[in-house]
């Protein structure tokens, strides 16, 4: 039998019957917190992260199946799948390999934040590489 | 001049050009960084969001503008808002009046867990409230 990482019981499963067949996919730093990132899962994105432990998603900008870290090495190693109460939406508990979620080479996506008491966005998330260096040709 | 609770620059504002006009905005609770919930937002309730300092989402089932809380009374106090990369997903900073984001009355819509060891899902959130009690007719 085909060894699996994570073991989904029947009734722990997305709906993909919206949104085109794709759900939410949140990654939050497991240690931290932290939001890093949203993106699309297909069923097929899901199924793979289940096997494999490594985050997987459906690119919508390149229509295509996307192994995140799979070109840098920042892989994204889940350790816990949180799914929510209308099932089209689901958390992804990680560890982000290389320490950045973002391709800016910031720790979160979500790097721009505004508070009430300020006229300008602050950046909150730290750069942890250089782009330019990790997505070299 | 009308007061605004959130005073956003120009350069901070979400792309409406995808998934039909909607963004996916993340609520997380500002004080835990427990995530608690996942919805949509079009421009309309992107900007009740930022003039009201509460959020607003667009609800896809009903089709219609949803100030979440609206019939509760367990509304949501919007601290920060958080922008990703790409302008195509928020992160709203909240303290969740009544304790649950959930309609279940869970604290969050992430209450099932799967983690690498287990063949089944955990209940990883409270129950705070009587949904049976709060959404009476």
């Amino acid at each position: 039998m085909e060894q699996t990482v994570f073991t989904a019981p029947a009734d722990f499963c997305p709906d993909f019957s919206k949104s085109g067949g794709l759900i939410a996919a949140v990654a939050q730093d497991a240690r931290t917190g932290e939001i890093l990132m949203l993106a699309w899962m297909n069923k097929e994105a899901w199924e793979l992260t289940l096997r494999t432990g490594e985050a997987h998603y459906w690119s919508r900008s390149r229509k295509t199946l996307w192994h995140k870290g799979e070109s840098s090495g920042n892989v994204q190693k889940v350790l816990a799948v949180r799914l929510d109460c209308d099932s089209d939406a689901v958390v992804l508990e990680i560890e982000q390999v290389g320490g950045a979620a973002c391709h800016t080479g910031r720790e979160s996506c979500f790097f721009r934040r505004l508070t009430r008491q300020s006229r300008q966005a602050e950046i909150c998330s730290r750069q942890v590489f250089d782009p330019a260096a990790v997505y070299k040709k």
